[in-house]
């Protein structure tokens, strides 16, 4: 590892948290971009490109360290619970919330996000929201200091692993377990593509097992959740918000997240040689599957506003002079309305069923993960957008096909976003970006929100 | 390792390869079975189901440990070439074939076939070959202490080491740089899918790749190679061949190997978030890959004689949350007619263009390698008709649409194989299976044949 972020004297604080010297402004305008490349060269994937940061990989495992380390440079000392989650708390007293002697307004106000990644994703897509945080810690402590800023509860940082699933395919399995969102014993059993499994990874990786599942004594600890992400479509680029120079607004406040779920289809057919096979002899599952793909995006294309994606796709054996015996492809399936994902998937099922049986193969369909259409918290949004708005003026409220922590909390606190631009809408790629100065932008944003809160 | 074959005392054989005690005749009709059992498990695949023993892998390095044991045993040494091929050698006078004092007749007469499997592989598709001449050794060697063999030249049993090309994807990687139908910079540039340089596994392996390649003195030592090998279609099954209990003769004699190659399809698109991203606006390369294999299909079934196949599929990054940014999907076409081979790809390429162009993807086609259909040397093919008609009478002559290394040395050495009965015709899966009698009439028609050309 080796973790650089701007000069030792400028980030340097004392124990009680507070920015030593006096150049707090000049760093907390760049800091977000400077955590940022502090962390350009982790788990760089240089056959896919871009990252490939797996949950609990070295490179998933140093981040955690860096993090460890720059929250507590800003005196928030980290804790790590029962299901993996990083708490980097900043108390009102020198203590942590629970052991502080002041009352709480109404549980503490946390904001975070993740630092695994999708495999050859991007730079953005999590440690945007982890960096955001810090950075954001660091305008609100300059504000204390200066006396412009009287908090009345404890500020947490959260980190969530496995937000993506790439590992163990399950999305937001941190914050599933945490809020009771999947059964400890359904998380324990997951395996990740080298038959590992998530029980003895996560005791690898300093955990119990058995004291993973619904934390309660957290979750009261949770007042509000607000999680900045990067945006993943191309919502702030619309026409509807552009300006004459086609640039949409920095900042958005999220809305919704759309209902989302993953299913794998198993296709069986009959395992051959290639050479020796007369094409009329053959029960080809990878014929099934490459008919299963293009019904899958028929499917998809008829219906408004829904994505069906086959982004994964394996054959066994997988030889070249071999006829595949089996065929396993994972199917993403959004939509604003659960009846219509559920539907779809139904219609989904019932063509490969058909396209299965003239090719003389069976199918065979998985539910891996189901997540219902969320709204955020109508107060919460409300506070977010009034506080953005001082900084990005017309920030609009956007929905978001992406899954995200925040909206698996949603069900058990209240919960909000903010999303921040991005120029192309390309995200789980190397091709992601977001520009330094509306990073800069999104920290101000969410410092003004989260103070606001406060 | 624990091979154990037969009981110490009926396979021990003295130091001029004689075989002890009496009970040769009864050894010798059951070990064939009882040498494929002995091996049986090593290399299981428990994921795939059957075997799984790539080449230099630990199962397939056992394997040649084996190999060396049993023909050490027969009083074969075992050499190995500059291209990492077996030699076991039954030489005529105690020293090596070389520096034998007698006149050799043409050569020496070579038998033997391949340790290597594709991954989920059956328990024959190499093994068959090699433990057959082996125990037509066991044959030879008892009607030699009988007076009743009168050998003119030396026999040798040889191992080629990837024969399927499922590690470095090229087949017959061996007999190739033995007889120089492939470039040896070519071969030792390739890489497993661990990113593994070939030169560097088989440096690793005892070999200097600096000396890999066409090998003059070796091809000079051949006089004719004869390979057996399980059948991999349902070629001796046809209602041409089968007697009233459906049941075919147990061998054939091959006429011809089907030309065939291996191409390589790269699909780009542009990689993206699967939840964000509207359908409208994807360039899906897993898309353009469904359409494709479903061409395939349709362009092979539409002409007769080919088999065109896609069983190895490759998304990048991999993810089911992400669009997958680039497809490799590789194509394996065979056909009689070099001619119609050729035409079969660029017609099949012409439709990837064409489906790649619609979905916003480019695509890009490599040929990873290529063999001419072959026609194996007529007078050796008569001398194993007559031969194999002794034991099996009205063994018919097949082509076979499965590439071997006695095709890929035809170019260079009277070359011809046999063919044991496969009842269900399945190869390349764990299905693969060969009935103990056919396998022994197998053996006993080797034998027959490689008397008759000692």
């Amino acid at each position: 590892m080796d973790f650089t972020t701007g000069s030792p004297g400028s980030d340097h604080h004392d124990a009680r948290g507070v920015p030593a010297g006096g150049s707090i402004g000049t760093v907390n305008t760049t800091n977000v971009n400077t955590l940022l490349r502090s962390i350009e060269n982790t788990g760089r994937d240089r056959r896919r490109g871009g990252y490939s940061r797996p949950v609990y990989s070295a490179a998933e495992r140093d981040l955690r360290e860096w993090f460890t380390a720059e929250a507590s440079r800003r005196g928030l000392p980290v804790e790590t619970d029962r299901n993996g989650i990083l708490w980097a708390w900043w108390d009102l007293s020198g203590g942590t919330a629970e052991t502080s002697a002041e009352p709480e307004r109404r549980g503490a106000l946390v904001t975070g996000s993740h630092l695994d990644s999708v495999p050859g994703g991007g730079a953005f897509d999590g440690p945007l929201g982890v960096a955001s945080a810090l950075a954001a810690v660091d305008l609100l402590q300059a504000r204390e200091a200066a006396g412009s800023l009287v908090r009345n509860r404890a500020l947490a940082v959260a980190v969530f692993p496995e937000e993506e699933g790439s590992r163990f395919g399950v999305a937001c399995l941190g914050s599933r377990l945490l809020s009771g969102a999947i059964e400890p014993a359904k998380a324990l059993a997951l395996r990740d593509a080298d038959g590992n499994r998530f029980a003895d990874v996560a005791r690898a990786n300093g955990l119990d097992p058995e004291l993973m599942g619904r934390d309660d004594a957290v979750l009261a600890r949770i007042g509000d959740f607000v999680e900045l992400h990067v945006e993943q479509g191309r919502g702030l680029n619309t026409e509807e918000f552009t300006d004459a120079a086609g640039r949409g607004p920095a900042v958005a406040v999220a809305g919704s997240v759309l209902g989302h779920g993953r299913w794998c289809f198993s296709i069986t057919g009959q395992g051959n040689h290639a050479g020796t096979t007369l094409m009329a002899d053959r029960s080809d599952p990878m014929v099934a599957a490459g008919q299963l793909i293009v019904a899958v995006r028929q499917t998809a294309a008829a219906q408004a506003d829904a994505r069906a994606t086959v982004g994964r796709l394996e054959p066994v054996p997988g030889g070249t002079n071999v006829i595949a015996s089996r065929v396993d492809l994972w199917l993403d399936v959004r939509h604003p309305d659960d009846a219509v994902t559920a539907a779809l998937v139904e219609k989904i099922h019932g063509r490969a069923q058909r396209i299965a049986a003239m090719e003389g193969c069976t199918v065979r369909l998985t539910e891996e993960s189901y997540s219902g259409t969320v709204h955020f918290d109508a107060a919460l949004q409300r506070s977010l957008e009034q506080s953005v708005a001082r900084t990005v003026p017309g920030a609009p409220v956007l929905a978001t096909g992406a899954g995200h922590d925040a909206g698996v909390l949603a069900a058990r606190v209240p919960a909000g976003m903010l999303f921040v631009r991005n120029p192309s809408g390309i995200s789980h790629s190397p091709e992601e970006y977001v520009e330094d100065a509306d990073a800069e932008l999104g920290v101000t944003a969410l410092a003004d929100a989260l103070q606001d809160l406060l």
